[in-house]
Formats: structure tokens, sequence, C-alpha cells
């Protein structure tokens, strides 16, 4: 994106762009391609491994709807294809939410959920309530709208409701929202136990504030019983998705492809209509075609397809944890995810991630996303994030040798 | 979407969703809904024949997309897919814009380039200038910024620029950008002049603001020798599109298909570096199988599907002229469109087309959009739009007749 490019002042940058210098934070994400090169063993991207994408399924069902009618070409309404929103409802209920097509948005993935949801709730100044690492794409989502930042402590608290409200006065707005991966989180793996669930509602009633909860990766769990999700709690708590603070963003992203651009959010049906009309201002509706083919897929192989994920990652990650516990020095720790495709690796203070990852690169063509980039406040240099979606085991294993070997 | 909706209050009224009132503006556009019902002869929706769409081409293109690599399902570039920006690129050669593929970036049809430039441009107070009427979709991708609105009087201006700019500073911003239509508008179907479009450069010249292109419409011309864009005019008067104040918006939807939610922004290089940072935030990216799908569509099919357009519409809106010439009772009066989807309606003073539109609904089961939905100020009570796009003959004639019996 950068390359070529003329090294002259441009009209565009001080007088006409002054919003422009918030999104600059964004900038890192384009670390993110450089590492993914090829001829690089990447641990970086967070994506999907392509290896599960159902091909086959999604060259049938394009064929089969644009077999069926010309309208998966044109224009259609902005709160998306009615039957996709139906099976979502229905999906959402057998997770605990009980709602229906008209408490669902469709969105072009989760991340423009994020964004639809800054923009509404949040203004220059206000404080969002986020945990420290979180999903820099929440960040930047949220970023244009120029809000302050203050930390969420889900697991040990030490922060009163009163704390943070105090401290978003004094910074001239208010808490308007919090947000959470509660499942096998980007970037941590880290999953919130039920009791810092109930904590987090209980914060949220008493500021009575909304969360965000965003559960891209809520499907990949390798053993155990699933936590209940925040909505559905919230739910139980306060009778239906009406009275619900908690606001759910899904996708089909990882599950059964990131390509179509599907997602959704689901919320009582105030805030809906009010997201659709943002969504009609924003692009006038998510592609018909692909969400016509994302209700066949969805139908046809949702379940299979995150069976298939689960025990493919789940491998992945065995194969990770293991080369992680064969090669590195003492001092250095790491996360053990119940789900999703990351793990988190400590390394001993003082060891800065970014400049490992040159080195890394350098000299064993070797990627990884350094850690600071996921918090709002620039710490954590000696953090750094691990993506298992992609690499074999031998190349898990190779890479992980030579991390170990730079350390 | 407003169906069985339960009639209580919501904690997400009042208190979360303070930027949510300026979105209800956009509560006119659930009009174009309810006026596009089965049963309706419908004026209304400005939409593209889906007789015209190219079916089997897209379903060839789907499955090659899908033949050739699993990457069409995956995560791709926030800039777009490569080989289209070059195909725009080279496009944009054609009609006198000489600029490569850093001068793109793809958005979900040109309503999100429109969101995107606003979000850019404008802060709360800025003035953006527009013609009065304008396309309702960019007051709401506007609006969404809390802009006020100034009126471009493009084809005999008596407004200064320091007249401009004065009011704009005592209302407590500046002017940000001004937006046209400038071939075949949304919804006069009105082209502006030669010498408009220069005094447009020069306006914005003199106020040193960018000038939001919005050609949705411009391949569609009927007849004639097209005018030169506003961007083709600026890079002749500054030398290159990397000095050029105009953003040119670009758009699929018309010539090949808006399902697909493929649009463009072509400008200079530091404008398209910021965009697509605004578009990693939002959306991550287009969707890559539909990317990949309209390049082969462009390739293929782009010249003979315009052809095929402007033959099409050519035909329907002289069905249209001579129905309002045959039956319309003196004092009313319409443009004569050169291209495009739409005429404009002028009613005798006193009457007011949304009662009309009521009365014409219930009595005659036609539908058009009153006027005054595309005025920022709220006037133009006593116009109406009327596309021509997907009644034939005999409905056209139907429908201009019952109408015409109406008034």
């Amino acid at each position: 994106m950068t390359v070529n490019e003329p090294a002259q002042a441009s009209a565009w940058e001080p007088r006409y762009a002054r919003r422009a210098k918030r999104m600059a934070a964004s900038e890192i994400r384009e670390l993110l391609k450089v590492v993914d090169q090829p001829g690089v063993l990447s641990f970086a991207g967070g994506i999907p491994d392509p290896a599960l994408f159902p091909v086959e399924e999604a060259k049938a069902a394009y064929a089969a709807v644009l077999g069926a009618s010309s309208g998966a070409l044109q224009y259609s309404v902005s709160e998306g294809y009615q039957p996709l929103r139906h099976w979502i409802a229905a999906h959402m209920d057998t997770l605990g939410v009980r709602c229906d097509a008209h408490n669902i948005v469709i969105t072009c993935g989760s991340q423009q959920a994020l964004e639809f949801l800054g923009r509404l709730l949040l203004s220059p100044g206000d404080t969002a309530l986020v945990t420290a690492p979180t999903y820099l794409g929440a960040l930047q989502a949220f970023s244009g709208s120029e809000p302050r930042y203050d930390e969420l402590h889900p697991e040990n608290s030490n922060r009163t409701p009163a704390s943070y409200a105090d401290a978003a006065r004094s910074a001239g707005g208010d808490v308007k929202l919090a947000y959470v991966v509660p499942s096998f989180a980007n970037p941590t793996g880290a999953t919130l136990s039920l009791g810092a669930r109930e904590r987090l509602l209980d914060l949220a009633g008493e500021l009575d504030i909304p969360i965000i909860e965003d559960a891209a990766y809520a499907m990949l769990r390798f053993a155990g019983e699933p936590l209940p999700s925040l909505m559905a709690l919230e739910i139980a708590r306060r009778g239906g998705i009406e009275h619900s603070r908690v606001v759910y963003c899904g996708t089909f992203s990882k599950v059964l492809a990131p390509g179509l651009r599907v997602g959704w959010i689901a919320g009582c049906k105030a805030l809906v209509r009010r997201l659709v009309l943002i969504k009609q201002a924003s692009d006038l509706n998510s592609a018909t075609i692909n969400q016509m083919v994302m209700h066949r897929l969805a139908e046809a192989a949702f379940d299979a397809q995150a069976d298939r994920a689960r025990a493919h990652y789940r491998r992945r990650r065995d194969w990770l944890l293991a080369a992680l516990q064969r090669h590195m020095p003492a001092g250095v720790t790491w996360t053990r995810p119940a789900g999703g495709l990351f793990a988190w690796v400590t390394l001993p203070k003082g060891i800065d991630a970014a400049t490992l990852l040159q080195r890394s690169l350098r000299e064993a063509g070797v990627a990884f996303v350094p850690g600071g980039a996921f918090f709002f406040d620039g710490r954590g240099h000696n953090t750094l994030r691990l993506s298992y979606s992609l690499p074999d085991e031998a190349e898990i294993e190779r890479g992980i040798a030579s991390l170990a070997r730079l350390l």
C-alpha cells in the first residue's frame, strides 16, 4: 500500500483531514501484512486456515442462489436477508439467548459491528472500558470516536464502579461501554470464568452501561462444557433480550469463511433499529448474494464446520504448547487456550518483543505480533501473540525452536 | 423492520444512544420500502432493472474464482483486490483521469465511499455544500458527522466564495467539502454544464476545499458526447491527480450489479492512504470473493453491459417523457434527463407530493418518492422523483395517467 509513493506534501494532510490523525494508530495493522509475506513462517495473522473453507459447498450455493433469481445481485434491505436473520436468531437460541429476527442486524463481519457500536455509543472524551491487552481491531473501530480508555480487570478487580465513573468524569466524559472477548480472546486465548462474567454484569449494572460481547471465537472450544455467554447470563438476570445491557457480536468468519464478510449484532430491538439506520447510511446493505449464500452454508454445514474447526485448531494448539514446553527457556510463560486461535507469550522483563520480531524475521524468517499493539496505553513490550491457525506441526516445531534460540 | 415491536421504553433510547437522534432523518428511507411492495406500481426505488444483470456471467465467475483457490473465501487487504484496482485505474484513464492502483480504494458501493469521506472530512458544526435537492443517501452518510449544510447553485450562482466561508464561520465551523452528482443526478436527472463544472472548481479552489464527485450514473448517458468529469477537469487544471481537490466516487452498481456491493474512491495517494485506514477500522475489507468476481465481470462485460443499460433506460425514459407529455395537466413541469434513472417533477405550488403519494397509493397503487426527502432544509413539498428503471411501457402509461388524474 505504501509502495512507490511520491514523498510530496499533500493538501490533504494538514488542512482537510483533521480527523485523520486518530486513525494513525491503525498503522500497526500494516505490520500484519509485512509479516505475512511468502517465505515467512508466520504465527502473526489471526486468520482461519483456508484448508477448512467449505469451497465445494460455497460453489454450489453461489450457483443455486444465482439460479433461483436475479435478486441475489440486487440491492436488499439494510437489516439483512430475512432467512439469514431467522437462522441466526435460532442459533442464538441454542446459546441460551431467546430472540427473533428483529433482534438481529447483519454486518460486514463483526469488525463492522464494533465500528457501528463505537459510533453509536461513544462521543469524543467518553470512556470505553477494555481489557489490556484487547483486540486491536476493536481499539481501531472505537478510536474514530476519540474515546478515552480505562482498564477492565474481569478476573481480579480491585476497582469500584465509582472509581471508573469518577475517572471518566474527571476526563470530561462518561463511561459509555465495556468491551470484552469473553471466550478464547484475541490476543491472549484466555476465557473469562463464570465469576468474572457475573462481576462484569454487576459492573455494567452499577454503571448502567452496555457491554459489547465479542463472540468471534466462541464456537471454537476444544474441550469441556461451554460457559454461558454474557448475554445469556444477562437475559437470565433481567428476564429477556429487550432488557439486556449486553450486545452480542457474532460472525461466520471463523467457522465458515471470512471472505464473504458476514457477521451480526444481536440486541434489544430499540438498539437494532438504530443500528439498521447506521447500516443504511454506511453501505445500504451487506452484499445480498453473500448473505443468501451464507444462509445456505449455515443451514447445511455450520455444525459440521464448527466440529472440523475445533478438531483442527485443537491439534495445532497441542503442537504449539508442546513446542513451547520443549524449547522455551526459563522465565518465558504462556497461556494455555481452551479454544480459539491464539496463545499469548510473556517474555522476561526487559526483552522487547518488537526488537525480537526484527531479529526473528531477519535471522529465522519467523513472524508473530508484538504484544504492545494490543494495549491501549502502550504497555506489554515484553509480550507477543502467537497464532497457531496456519502452520503445520513441523513448522510449529521449527518456528518455536528458532524463537527460543533467539531468546 | 418495525413490525411486531413491543411498545416499551428501552434503556437504549435516552441514555446510551445520545448520537442516535441524528440518524432519525434516515427514517425517510423506510418509505422506499413501503412503496416497493408487491402489487404497487413503483416509480420509487432508484434501483437498476434486474433484467439487465449478468446472471450467467456471474455464475461462471463465482465458479471460476472458487475453482482457482480458496483465497476468495479468505480475508484480504483493506485497500482492495489488486487486479480490480488496476482495472479501475485503467477505466479512470479512459475517462481522462490518469492514475494508478495506489489512487484507488475499494468500498462497499459508493454509499460507503460517501460515509468514509464524510467521517474523514467533517466535524460537527462544519459546513458541507450540496445542491438542493441532492442524493438522500449522501445527506444520510454525512449526517452522522453532524454538519451544517449550505446550498450550491452550480448553474446560476449568486453566491461568492466569501459568503459561503462567512456563513460557515458564523455557524461555528468551516466549509469542509462540496458534494455533487454532476451527471444524470439523483434525484433530478440533471447534468451540470461545462461552465457549471468549471465554476465549481473555481469555488473549491477559492475555498480550498475538496469536491466529492458522485459518478454513480456517469456511464448511463443516452445520447451526445460525455462531458468531462470534474476530476478530469481538475487534473487538466492542476497537472495531476496528486494535486486534485476532486475525489471521485465510482460504483459497479448501476452497470453490472449492486448486490455485490463494490464501488471505489479515486483520489490522491495521501487521501487514499487515510481512507484505507478507515476501511480497515470499519470492516477490514470488502468481500474478497465479490471483488474477484467483479474484476472478472468488469474485464469481460463492462462495456457491453453499459451499452445494454443505456439502450434499456433510454427506451424507458422516452416512454416516461411521452406519457408525462400526454397526460400531465398544465402547471406541472419535469426534467428531460440525458441519462440515468430519474426524472424530477414539479407540481403547481401548494400541491403537496407527500399527500399526493398517500392518495396515489390508496386510489391507484402507484408509488414515487416525494421530493422533500432530497432537500436538506425541508423544501420541495411540491416536487417528486420518478424512477423509470423498473416499469415497462404499459405500466408507465398507466401509472402516469393515474397520477395525472389525481392531479
